[in-house]
């Protein structure tokens, strides 16, 4: 299945940065921790921080940073999911650029309503953030998960878009031997877990987290 | 100065997550590298990815990436960076977590007529994602000064949130010793720089480059 059905999801500039497999919609959003939720409240944009999980073509958002706003059924919005791979030097300051790949979905979110479907998300949410943790801690009591908002949002319209490689610089720039140029590659890692200050039993880390290397951003 | 000073900058959720100080908005925004640009098209939102750089109390956004949305004089938007510090285990799934600091700024942007302030805005966008490297790189040329698309956003309308520390359970959840807890931390660092394979001269990476340890997400 190819991405990009509508105008909105089909890039307008540098479409040779876009990508058009699902499977790189899926990787980009399966290597990030926080996406960008954009919505519009009173006829302004608000875009947010959140926690998210991806369950096939169904990705969940955790609804907590913007619960004030987030009272309706559905809501129109825009998750954007972001990594920075590198900062790209080039010869001349127009050409500096970033490697980055992104994904941005558009839609309207649907408010998860049923207990188990509620139950399921949390679940897609929590071990995307952090594999194992769900048969690790206390899972959510009734009363939790009443409290718990999550919306699900398909991935219908969605596009990918990414730089990656050296920069592209001007051909006479790259003659002239103006400067040095190249690319500074960033990634995230992951320190030394740090145990909570109060915990008594079950010091030592679990497998789950000592093992965990992906870190996306 | 303090933050906040309307309703859609005022937290609604969690306050004590809130910084009230201008330092700590000024703090965020320069330890970052990617903001998330929103703003409203076809009465949907749109959440794209943009380099930014801050002078004093303006934040000026690069508008490449939404070069085809960004065709007015003002655009009502809302720019979010956040930084992802850690991820927190606790006892119980409700209460995992992210440690984080995030700011958002509310405003009309206004884009960027006169040469020279397109010229300092680039400086300052350029300068923020690489420092350094305005001295170094060739300058724009009037030609691609005309082709570059910059807003300006006054920082007025801002809130800055964020969690630090571990995590945050139920006394009971503590007392009964669980599972595991605690915060695994975070953070974007540089991996050696990768010369351009087609420059010819300057080989040696130069020192704004080889010295920078800033690398915010």
């Amino acid at each position: 299945m190819t991405l990009s059905p509508t105008t909105r999801s089909t890039l307008g500039r540098k479409r040779d940065r876009a990508a058009v497999d699902r499977s790189d919609l899926h990787a980009v959003l399966d290597d990030g921790l926080v996406a960008h939720l954009g919505f519009v409240r009173d006829d302004a944009p608000v875009v947010l921080p959140t926690a998210y999980g991806r369950d096939g073509d169904t990705l969940y958002l955790h609804g907590s940073s913007g619960a004030r706003y987030l009272t309706g059924d559905t809501l129109p919005c825009c998750v954007t999911v972001t990594h920075l791979d590198g900062i790209v030097h080039a010869r001349a300051l127009m050409h500096f650029s970033m490697n980055y790949r992104s994904a941005v979905v558009h839609g309207d979110a649907r408010r998860v309503t049923g207990d188990d479907e509620r139950l399921h998300a949390l679940r897609v949410i929590v071990e995307h953030l952090t594999p194992g943790a769900w048969d690790h801690a206390r899972r959510p009591d009734r009363r939790e998960l009443a409290a718990t908002a999550v919306f699900a949002l398909d991935l219908t319209e969605a596009s990918v878009k990414s730089r990656s490689g050296p920069p592209s610089d001007d051909e006479a720039d790259v003659a002239a031997g103006l400067a040095w140029a190249g690319v500074v590659p960033l990634r995230t890692v992951a320190g030394p877990p740090e145990t909570a200050p109060d915990l008594q039993r079950h010091r030592s880390v679990p497998d789950h987290v000592r093992d965990r290397r992906h870190t996306g951003g």
